[in-house]
């Protein structure tokens, strides 16, 4: 028998969606070779992130074994696999194993933090297998909203793993390769130890579309429009802007690539050559020449993005166009949870202007890329995994995937971010809870999410600010009148004399009867002088601010 | 041929969703008497109002007319067409009318601002008329998602205008009066100039289903529950309150609202008379004693308030009450946009604990309160109007429901917020624009929404905030070194010194250099120091952030 285990732990993704980082281990306890699949990011938002540019998984652990990793596996292109590949390597230092045009878009992340391109290594697909010390890993290819996506085959001595990555049962993709389920069963026929699958569409009832069925629709709709069209989607979903960009040849239209991620994905596509027929476009700057019922834009920003090209459209002029009454925008797409309002604002600006705005209401213009309720029944029942682990995924999209496989009679394992499970034996076991969490990309800065910064700057957002200036003289008596100045804060309260005035007049009044022993103290005279400021602003504003003390000391 | 002219105004609900606020004027031009068609809030968020309690219709236009009012009517008692009426009235302190239920809603508002409650009147419904100056205004009842919600009908001298408040078209609505379509035909009959009529759900092409196909779904789910059943709906949709507590009575449950709304409003809804048959409540007191497969908790927070009674059992044991394994948590409501994340984040916490969490997805636990758009066609039909303007709802939505009345022949007239429209002749004419806005509600003060205020807290919670503290002698030299703080802002940046002392040193330099017109000039000084922190935080740190300085001179 043998002490060797092999082990599954994910840093980011099972838990959330978004930030997909995985690791799988084989060897003794405590001593395993690792592997990473996928370095992805998540993105900030106001509510609990302000000021922060992009959010990381923490790699503390990994950081700490660097030593013991093979290698990095990165299944495809999306931001939430790929986007921290760059800003990570530094701290891990070992080979990354890519497709063709997954391995470009890394590479770009590694120049964009001048870390060394050449750590990314191009690879085949399946049967082709890369020896990770223990491991074996083959790139299975599986459909999805970009090119290339693929499920990785993880040969270990305890067994076949599979690892889907992101996915959805397209037989027809257009762009990239197709489900084949064939391929899948004799990849599943030796037995697999452990499928590891996706999870975010696990609530959606009925079975996935293909991308294909857009394109008759697609093409209609823009034929029957009668002025500019502009269409939005994510620029690295290369199905889709070949399907726009064919519409608008079809209806006899000139196609402009809007936005820099747009005409960068579509070059990389054509570059790595996973897209071969993409009609001829027209450089942004001969536009203003092309009368607009014969012009169609495809352009970033379908997530509301402020400074992508449809927020710089609803705005007004952009690089010399500007929609209006009889011009039509589409948002092929989907909003994603938390986007809703910045979507609907340009909505309603584009509505101001007389465009018409169409989105995905009625189906007929967007599909997910991800595989629903019933596509993900049929995947487990061809591979037929001794244990499924959901991953990619928020908490309730992990339990209620655990449940679907229950279904099947497949033994589902609920492991949320941080929870190291053994897959080697009959049960999956907890071995152990890693803490994990989320790096801030701040600035030029990694800051932890945890480090105090997000906290003091949210306090300051739903507080206000007052800073307090007090110089005190050789024998600790204030030289002058203490100082305020205030940020974030009404200028008047309810005794309608300026706030400032009331908390100096406050100040003033405290120090007046202040005893020597808090005179003297630094700490204890700020603190006192804080919680005045703070009383005298409930009652003169209802609030409480946050307070910054500065005392300055003569003699010192 | 007369000089007087009948107008429209809205001050708010005309370019959103929430903040109804719109007036009505009949009289000499520019000496028009007026009415006020409700008074509502919306909702501040972290993006755009951080720190806002409450968000008002900007009412300076109305209060420089103060002496030309008559009277405020409110339709129904949402917020966001009730909530501003406690804390505006006193800048306008004209007679409240409403319906019993509404009435008493507005009186709370009222004697939570400190306001005479006495100032609300309650009113009778259709064919009672209330005369305000030149108007005649009755309730005409409406089904909606709250009891005695109403249009109003308002006789003018230039004709009648109907204006419909939020509606939807229920025959079945279980607590308030149905929609008549014979009552609405009759009121119609003698002819209607202007139907001004909500437009939130003028993309939802299906006709609304009504409230009582809920009741037979959510009983056969209640009783199929194994462990506590919790349902979270508005506690204002006093119906939906009523269908989940008798589900819970049907399957031999307890039942307990919890959260103060939720209780209150069924209080005022039996004592207004509204409610009649509710069941008999258990105290949340005596619920510990309940075994848990017995009870059902009817609670507040259904958009994922952070202090409502979901998000506190979403957190732990609140009021002695634990959910766990076994018990289900359901969601009787509809997400409103904005408030995904906070719901979701909900649904995450439950699932965590075990909970089974159930929503509106399958759309059997729900229906909408508003018209939608085969709903909107009907009532056109019905009511014929000489011109439809319409109101609540975004610009994207009034600019469709426009195009809808175009499909019945009917005149539609675009105007949002600030459009003053002149309905009295053949064609409806935009005759001024005024300026509307919001006023928030901050800690206990107004204050108006380009005070600058919320801008200078965005600023500090993107940018991070430092503080620079110079004292300068009589001979204007610095006396001792620059002292900085920061807030918000990462301890060490690019050169792994701690961040203020980098700035300090920096800071120190540049007063050792600096010019003896800058050192005596306070505003340059602080413009030169305050230069200096942004540009070394940039190279320290990638961002430059908000500055305060402040500069004390001994010789002052």
């Amino acid at each position: 028998m043998s002490a060797d285990r092999l082990i599954y732990l994910p840093l980011g993704g099972a838990g959330e969606i978004g930030m997909n980082c995985y690791v799988y281990g084989y060897g003794p306890a405590g001593d395993e070779r690792l592997i990473v699949v996928d370095l992805g990011v998540t993105f900030p938002d106001m509510d609990t992130t302000p000021g922060v540019d992009l959010i990381l998984p923490d790699i503390a652990w990994l950081a700490e074994r660097r030593d013991r990793i093979e290698a990095i596996f990165v299944t495809h292109a999306h931001e939430d696999h790929v986007g921290a590949v760059g800003h990570l390597w530094r701290r891990l230092r070992v080979p990354v194993f890519a497709r063709p045009f997954t391995a470009e878009i890394a590479r770009r992340k590694m120049e964009e933090q001048d870390q060394p391109d050449d750590a990314v290594t191009t690879v085949e697909p399946w049967p082709h297998q890369v020896q990770a010390g223990p491991f074996k890993v083959a790139f299975l290819p599986m459909s999805h909203s970009i090119p290339e996506s693929s499920a990785l085959v993880i040969d270990t001595p305890a067994g076949r793993v599979i690892h889907t990555g992101d996915f959805k049962l397209d037989p027809t993709p257009l762009v990239g390769e197709p489900f084949d389920p064939e391929l899948w069963a004799e990849v599943a026929r030796p037995g697999v130890r452990a499928l590891i699958c996706d999870s975010t569409n696990v609530f959606t009832d009925h079975p996935g579309r293909s991308e294909a069925v857009l394109g008759p629709e697609v093409e209609k709709f823009v034929a029957s429009q009668p002025g500019m069209v502009v269409a939005t989607t994510f620029a690295s979903n290369i199905a889709r802007v070949r399907t726009l960009a064919l519409a608008g040849m079809a209806a006899g239209r000139s196609v402009v690539l809007l936005g820099r991620a747009m005409r960068r994905m579509v070059q990389t596509a054509v570059e790595t050559g996973v897209l071969t027929d993409f009609p001829h476009t027209v450089p942004v700057e001969d536009a203003g020449l092309i009368p607009r019922e014969s012009l169609m834009l495809i352009v970033t920003g379908s997530q509301g993005e402020r400074r992508a090209a449809s927020a710089q459209l609803a705005r007004g002029k952009y690089l010399g166009l500007e929609l209006g009454e009889g011009d039509t925008f589409l948002f092929s797409s989907k909003t994603i949870p938390g986007n809703e309002k910045a979507v609907i604002g340009i909505m309603n600006a584009f509505s101001e202007k007389g465009v018409e705005v169409v989105d995905d209401r009625g189906g007929l213009y967007h599909v997910s890329g991800h595989a629903n309720r019933p596509d993900l029944k049929l995947i487990h029942g061809i591979v037929r995994p001794h244990f499924l682990v959901p991953m990619h995924g928020e908490h309730r999209h992990l339990r209620a995937h655990v449940r679907l496989a229950a279904e099947s009679g497949i033994s589902g394992v609920l492991a949320p971010n941080g929870t190291m499970l053994d897959l080697s034996g009959d049960l999956a076991q907890v071995v152990e809870h890693v803490e994990t969490g989320r790096t801030y990309v701040d600035g030029s800065v990694l800051i932890g999410a945890f480090d105090g910064v997000v906290r003091e700057r949210i306090r300051m957002a739903l507080n206000g600010h007052v800073m307090v200036t007090l110089i005190m003289d050789e024998e600790d008596e204030p030289v002058g009148d203490p100082w305020c100045e205030t940020m974030g804060l009404p200028e008047t309260g309810s005794s309608r004399t300026p706030l400032v005035d009331v908390l100096e007049h406050d100040l003033d009044q405290f120090l007046r009867r202040a005893d020597d022993d808090v005179l003297v103290d630094d700490e204890k005279l700020s603190e006192a002088l804080r919680r005045t400021v703070r009383n005298t602003a409930q009652s003169e504003i209802g609030r409480k601010p946050e307070v910054t003390v500065v005392v300055s000391r003569l003699s010192a």
